[in-house]
């Protein structure tokens, strides 16, 4: 399918290069009647829009929603769900089509393609997320429809993480922690004074996920979400749980263990507890009910102002200076597109696992 | 599809639990013309195979593997390459069917299907990945017609990491490091001893794989590394390149330096460099020619001799001692596992990227 | 996916419903570097055109196509082409929610989703068809590239059909025999008076199409187009080659019989020649290098003017009169929709079989 | 994913050559929970088995099956179930490397693969139909819970076609009515004494189905089956309903008009009754709860006794006499085949259908 679309049950498609007319997603398999208006996808996508931080591009996106199918007297139908978003003020002067920018995929798309859109990366643009966004947007309310929520947010600016999460807290940053946000904004700073650029972690969790949820195999729970995230084209690494640390554990401190609060034994008395959530709450690929949650690396923004050695498609050695607007990090703007592709993959999976066994089936089955 | 099938263009399917009759492999959509005998595959799986090492379980696994279809007179066919194992050596009264075992899916396996085959982790087994390295091996061997090569190794068991890697060097840990080694080594007999487990990484490098392999947006070359090797079960992290490092570093730092060596400027005089290699070979999802390379964090064996906490499948409060054969550190019978699926995805890569663009199609088409 | 995605690496999306504000399809996996224009899609969708015929409804859809994405400078770029068609002319008053229009698939959708956009059919319409010819234009403009050409027309309107096709003659009624084009033209010019409609058959013949195309087993070139062209609203049945005629047929009457032309036996002096092309030239699912066609049954337009008994949906038994503007007899319409769900089948088909043999993918590889 | 997977939900794939080791198939997608033993397989598999009709091979084909994996204490476990058939009474010195049969699949093979197993016509032999038919198996069960019951029987041989079906006749041409039979007896007498061969039709019934079952576009009830039925070799044609037939139907004839019972009108009083069934019981690409049907146009053998002309691989002009033992006539064995495929396309819509709207999903997961 060529790489633009995810999902088996519930699918997102999309399409668009950062300069032409439009970028949009359609969404495949969203249940019927679920309420669906614009500004319910207006909404995620103000998260990620840039040019309302000090540390984001000043580039001017509106990225206004239309959703231009799959709904009906405010509810989905079942069918696709369309959502375009034109592209505006666009400078495509900004680009020049010879040189191979350091970081980019402008050689890589050169030598797959033959040739490229090379206005502003084009496909491989960072704006191609947008669309993923809405999408999201769509995986979002059918999850809050069964309860579920995903929330993701700053977990580290270069050296600089949050230590204890306050989700009151808000900031250009969506870093909720004071102290952690006063630091990395001056690192920020610094970096945007240097015409240097910076990366970091986002940390995501999904709360109220039922046991049960991904599929054994080659569609676990992780590995699902470990593509979603890993093609968003800055994340470079991604970890469950606790992740690479739990590569320096003894198995006697790394497993989970499993409980049942004194007076509630018994089959009927409730949940279960864990003394841990070192495996981010997924056994063998599949939800234990506990909260998931995993890291995600982002690479620092590969467009820089400084001057910097590259060469063009004519193989010959060039310095570099790209003179368009860029964002310092990138890594508070891409938290809403880490949410988005997690609620994706986890939308998907509920679905896909809507026929596990015959008893749910039946239950599904005879209305 | 339920989650037993990889791959769209040559895809594995693998079934089977650990105590019934047979696990398996069948490949679609591998080409034609290719060699492949039994051996082939054989040499992979012995990689895999127990009972060799003092530091894995002294399980008798023979896997003997039987190419079933897909082969006529020493060479695929293009259709499908089934390939069975028949189990041996089971002992289900190692199993019991109540108690849920600390860090592994029992639970959460009884939770989506109602019920599970308990013996010996059934589909969740470690021994399901058995079918994966077979699936891998018919991999490499396309692979290796095309000269792209890949070669996994453990890079760190505990806290204790290779630093200069010597592939002459071979040992019970495919540790390719005698100082490492010989720490490490140590490490797991303590662990052993204790009846404890051991965590650790493996590293895997691509090598010689031409620019241009992976589609861009969801089927990004490292989203579907990512997916192949969290695939695995005990795998809970994967990171490209500098990976969880690049969220530290600056772009100006980060980013990979093209250049052309001084008398090689221009076209048609050979192969473009780089400085360094942060991204992994991989830019925008598509390879750029250089070696892509990756670690995956493997969290330490569940299966522990310890006597436990845990819960029965009645919610009540147990001791649990697990009697079984277990291998106190996996990482080193993992590698060959992280080797097949990094095989298994390029070499659906590669055949997806064949459409790329319509001079290949009508070189290939037009014969 | 819900339905709506069809082809593995050529593939097509569609969305929209009759009355929203548009109606759309996404195209994946196009190779780059083929030239495409807004006018290349807007050729193939004027063949679909209602408004011209005075055997179509006079409803007007102007049907305007705008490519939003995939292309740069002229030539596809390898990415999701975007192609909207704005929805006009709309009279939802025409339409009412309550009744279940006879024929039609208001009651199914009402009972598979609960409820249903109800405005002209919403996304069971046959206006939903001008994405698929979009999409086929594209595969079209593909196939042009390799010489293989897609042709469809109208092979008979109730019990009249052609019996010499004469591809210079063309009509209202996309049927290339004059004797029948009059006695079809008298006939729906009766039903159109009697406020009644005809159904008929469509055949589609694939020229220049290489030996090699369809995958076996499940992705027969039978099987992937039948899916295809099933998947057309008012297409109840599909026959290749001799089709339903074969079943009368003994097997030395039936099988077609290879021979080489006198002077040119041995393999390198030319082509295979049949006696006979009963199989519609594929076997085993795979195509020989002979002309492909089928032949495929459109019912009659379930629209007509005539008061029927139906129910409503609080189960009532009613009277319906159809108030809306409707087409007599759909299958001239028809044929090009028919004709772009073959192409889809085929474009999709020769990308997939690329990776057929090992030679044929290092030609592609190796460059 | 080069063809041998079919379905999304519940998918089967089949792998094997015709004179290899064994055939097989893997179904992946049951829902966990549902009674299956091996003699549930074996009993529709001895329904194909050749070697005891006059009218068939007098090759023995045991067709023993075994189940490896997926089940476990007589229930399927929600995993992969894998079915295995060895292959015996091989006599590939029956068959020739260099002649292309006429009707078969030898020749385009050789040119899609570059060389073939060419022992019995290898992958594309009739014998992979078993394996279908293991997987189909897998299929009823599954829909025997739900009550949907699929059967198929022989409509027609050459030009005898059934007139009234009645079940509880039994013969060796699956032909439920006796004076058909006895003139069809007749016919493929005929055929065996002229070393000739018959083709014939099947008609598929699905019982009990409920509405709502079918995806919109490209996934309709139509169109999957017919990919279904298409891909069984021998079949060249399809018709739902009423088929070719309504393409010479005026609208008013063909459209189905619902009603209520004059007793029941009103939502809460019981089933609407069509007055016909023209459609087959699709509309829109949806089942309406009435039953399915449709029929399968099947070629006459191609392997007959007679020596025919063809070419061999050389491309000279030869003569060829077949010496294998075949079918005069295939139609009563691939009864059990067009069944098996219609239970696969219809269990899975099922499982795919499960998501169409939120209150479905809702009841399926707050358990």
């Amino acid at each position: 399918m060529a790489g633009s679309i995810f999902g088996k049950q519930f699918s997102i498609s999309t399409w668009g290069e950062s300069h032409g007319k439009a970028i949009g997603a359609v969404v495949d398999g969203c249940p019927a009647g679920i309420l669906l208006e614009n500004e319910d996808i207006q909404k995620l996508l103000d998260r990620r829009k840039p040019g309302v931080s000090p540390f984001a591009t000043p580039r001017k996106e509106e990225d206004i929603v239309d959703i231009l199918s799959g709904t009906f007297e405010g509810k989905t139908t079942g069918t696709p769900i369309s959502m375009l978003i034109k592209n505006r003020d666009q400078r495509s002067e900004d680009y020049d089509r010879e040189s191979y920018r350091p970081g980019h995929a402008d050689y890589t798309y050169d030598l797959k393609y033959g040739f490229r859109d090379y206005r502003g990366a084009g496909r491989s643009s960072g704006r191609e997320t947008a669309a993923r966004v809405a999408g999201g947007a769509v995986a979002k309310k059918f999850l809050a429809v069964l309860g579920v929520d995903v929330r993701a947010y700053t977990y580290s600016i270069g050296n600089v993480a949050v230590t204890n999460p306050d989700f009151s807290i808000t900031n250009h940053l969506n870093m909720p922690d004071e102290t952690a946000y006063n630091q990395a904004a001056q690192l920020a700073e610094q970096a945007k004074q240097a015409e240097d650029s910076l990366g970091g972690e986002i940390m995501c969790e999904i709360f109220n996920i039922p046991a049960g949820i991904g599929e054994p195999v080659f569609s676990k729970l992780e590995a699902i979400i470990a593509q979603a995230v890993l093609s968003i084209g800055a994340v470079k690494g991604i970890a469950f749980g606790a992740g690479f640390d739990a590569a320096k554990m003894n198995g006697s401190k790394h497993n989970d263990i499993m409980y049942m609060p004194a007076c509630r034994t018994g089959r009927e008395n409730g949940a279960v507890k864990k003394r841990s959530n070192n495996a981010g709450g997924v056994y063998g690929g599949i939800s234990d009910g506990s909260t998931i949650f995993f890291k995600a690396a982002v690479k620092p923004t590969s467009s820089i102002g400084q001057t910097q050695d590259t060469i063009n498609n004519r193989h010959e050695n060039i310095k570099l200076t790209i003179s368009g607007r860029h964002d310092p990090l990138i890594v508070p703007r891409a938290v809403v597109v880490v949410e988005a592709m997690a609620a994706l993959s986890i939308a998907d999976l509920i679905l896909q696992g809507l026929s596990a066994n015959v008893e749910t089936v039946k239950r599904a089955f005879f209305r």
